[in-house]
């Protein structure tokens, strides 16, 4: 691992001595990441597979390449030398990261921690064995042998979830309910997972209370040491496994199980859980390492009164469901914002808080917030929404268009899976507040493509199923 | 003029359909205008007369040519075929503007507007005749006639300021104190003036109490009427005519002349001061029309307890002081983000407030806040930047670098003026608080280029005249 040292001075972009982002994999977090780096004066270079990518947008330079060639990152990088290199995305050739990092470049958070993440056992066994933080039961099996799998799915019991150890968003997961579903869901791993598939994790269906995102993030404090500030606990909701909608408040107790949506509102509790979440992503993002911003995945569930807090996994960079601080936190410091300045070295400085007997480094949200995804149903070039004026009009609402030249449906075991091309965003009196108010203002936005010419909004999903909270 | 419609479709960036905004000028202030065009979706073509220009860095695509240049603004124009024209400069081809707007290119806030603001015997006349609104005394004379400009001196009376007709940022200008001022005064706006700077305008000096900007917003409302919101008051102060600080706090009284830092805390004075800066700049920008963000340069006086409000400048597009929002608004909501909004036809949801006895639409800042220029005392090219760490370890204060690939310095009549480079913003507990952090953010930062190699702050100013209030 290359160690971080802090920034002190820049010069003018493009410039010699100016502080060079190379970015592999330029979507809409990758954007955020560059918006900021521009506005703190720094030279953003995007690599993406296709033109026009969101990132690639407001970067000074783009790249057009598959990042599972090493060869072709291995140019850029050499061309470019860039002072850190952000991988963005999973698909990424990693033997040439960790090459590159040996070399001695920089690689967010570092090679080893890209490399642990990507894959559901090594990142599992880092939060079990080495985080030492709590975890549903699991056990692994090769998915090429069908009496290790079931050997497996016994040992942990029904209902359980097999899961491709590489895979990303839901692919390769299956449900197993009963016996019945054991070959199917083998039969599943096999063909939707990534990479070297032939492994899957099995793991205890816990009935948790709620997940959560913790956006921790690592950063050199002011004796140049690193040291973890903690944004607020995100609550979010998937749709088969896909990020959908996202909230966080200064009162966390809002939504968490004990909160004013529970009618129970027990401060206690929360606090205590607000604790365990800290604690739990200290001690995995501790684990591997580096600098910037990771996405700790946690569940969390009250059992006779206490509080536990799972580690599930971690991504090591901003997350779906860190969006919702491109409306929660003070501008320049939304999870772009702050992974630009963990990462190039820059300080975040800390405010300190108790949180139920012991003290953190917090980042505050300024109000209760909320994202929700903009997703379009129909596929095909040149992307065209409608509905923008309605979608505005509330108080505390805002859209973000990522500027996707087409939209790419993904067809997945249930069902197609629509990109997101944008974001609706609000502020609210209250978390619950704020998603009726995103969710509202993002079913108002309809799309249609060069393919498909009738007016689709999420509503109109490929499969019918539900796609709101909120609305009738 | 052309009318603006509601905002309702858009497309992807750089695909038929796609909301395309030409902006001549592509600066700072412009740079935002683009982030936060990027963030909805819309596509960004910037023109300046150098290449690597701040908001160029950031938008699709970028010409580089003399706006004072008709025939090049035209060509870029026939050939984008933009949506909106975004004037960002005064340095422009006017008649060209008029043209294009006579053929039906939506010009931001129209041609007109951009005329007469141009012009301080126009924006004068506007103010003070069409708009109503009460100004300082004033005449104007010609500088080739010394008896007229004498006679219009005395006219005015001791101590009176005369300005050339076509200039900005204090170029031009000289205080007149008595007889022996009048002929340096002449020779001066003959020298510094831009285009026709045939005539000066004489005004009577007021020691004010305080100098204010409001930031007037015409933007379409729900009927699709233009109806003009509110950000609060913001206060600043100028070295030689040119932005230096400027605030902006939920409290307006804190920095009006009766608030805290007077020791007064007249809060009824301060409300109606409030009040009468929404009503002037209301009738100033609704004599200019169209839509857009507006700077209205204001004056505050008490006289034997009447406030009274003179009109002075107004500016058709987002003003220096009002970079202060680009941390005292929420994310997308800073004067860039709210002049997109306002210029595409998009909705700025209205909170109505009564202030004084008469309601207003009110765009509310979430804390007290501060922004301060960073200028670079050397000129020169590929700038470094140093004392990022520092400028950067106090809570709530952030830096805008503009990413400039030079320094130019003005030569004027006061000695040189820098150019500014970048802009510390800070949060605070009041407006005084956040000046401070901002200041001292501002001034940690030390500067260097390739043609002077000695790091040097803003401390170290050409002329040695004091550049900041707060440190010794």
């Amino acid at each position: 691992m290359v160690s971080v040292k802090k920034l002190n001075k820049i010069a003018a972009p493009t410039s010699p001595g100016a502080l060079k982002l190379v970015m592999f994999g330029a979507g809409e977090l990758g954007k955020e990441i560059f918006v900021e780096a521009q506005r703190l004066g720094m030279e953003c270079i995007a690599v993406d597979r296709y033109e026009r990518a969101p990132a690639a947008q407001i970067a000074h330079k783009s790249y057009t390449f598959n990042m599972m060639d090493g060869n072709a990152m291995r140019s850029v990088v050499e061309r470019e030398k860039p002072d850190v290199i952000i991988p963005e995305i999973e698909a990424i050739d990693l033997d040439t990261l960790i090459e590159l990092e040996k070399e001695g470049y920089r690689v967010i958070p570092n090679a080893r921690a890209t490399w642990i993440t990507m894959h559901r056992e090594r990142i599992r066994e880092l939060i079990a064995k080495e985080a030492k933080v709590e975890t549903c039961g699991y056990t692994y099996a090769r998915t090429d042998d069908p009496e290790e799998f079931k050997d497996g799915v016994e040992k942990i019991g029904y209902p359980c979830i097999s899961k491709a150890i590489m895979s990303s968003s839901g692919h390769g997961s299956y449900d197993i309910k009963g016996e019945g579903d054991i070959e199917k869901a083998r039969q599943w791993a096999i063909k939707d997972a990534r990479g070297e598939g032939s492994r899957v994790i099995i793991e205890e269906f816990i009935d948790f209370d709620t997940e959560i995102t913790e956006l921790a993030l690592r950063h050199l404090d002011e004796d140049g040491k690193i040291v973890t500030t903690f944004p607020r606990p995100i609550g979010h909701y998937q749709i088969e496994g896909d990020y959908h909608s996202s909230w966080q408040s200064p009162k966390v107790s809002e939504y968490l199980p004990w909160g004013a949506e529970s009618g129970r509102e027990d401060e206690g509790l929360a606090e205590t859980a607000e604790r365990k979440i800290y604690e739990a992503a200290g001690k995995i993002t501790g684990a591997l390492g580096g600098v910037g911003i990771f996405g700790c995945e946690l569940f969390v569930k009250e059992i006779n009164g206490e509080v536990k807090v799972y580690g599930n996994e971690c991504s090591p960079r901003p997350h779906d469901t860190g969006m919702v601080t491109y409306i929660s936190h003070i501008q320049g410091f939304n999870e772009g914002g702050l992974h630009v300045r963990a990462i190039t070295g820059l300080p975040i400085p800390a405010k300190i808080r108790e949180v139920d007997g012991r003290e953190f480094r917090v980042f505050d949200p300024i109000a209760p917030a909320s994202s929700h995804v903009i997703k379009s149903p129909s596929e095909g070039w040149d992307p065209q929404y409608r509905g923008l004026w309605n979608a505005l009009s509330t108080p505390g609402v805002n859209i973000y268009m990522f500027g996707k030249p087409m939209v790419y449906l993904t067809r997945g075991r249930v069902g197609i899976v629509e990109e997101r091309m944008g974001l609706a965003l609000a502020l609210g009196e209250n978390a619950l507040d704020a998603k009726k108010k995103a969710e509202v203002a993002a079913h108002n936005i309809e799309m249609r493509t060069r393919q498909v010419h009738e007016w689709k909004s999420q509503d109109q999903a490929h499969d019918g199923r539900k796609k709101h909270l909120f609305r009738q």
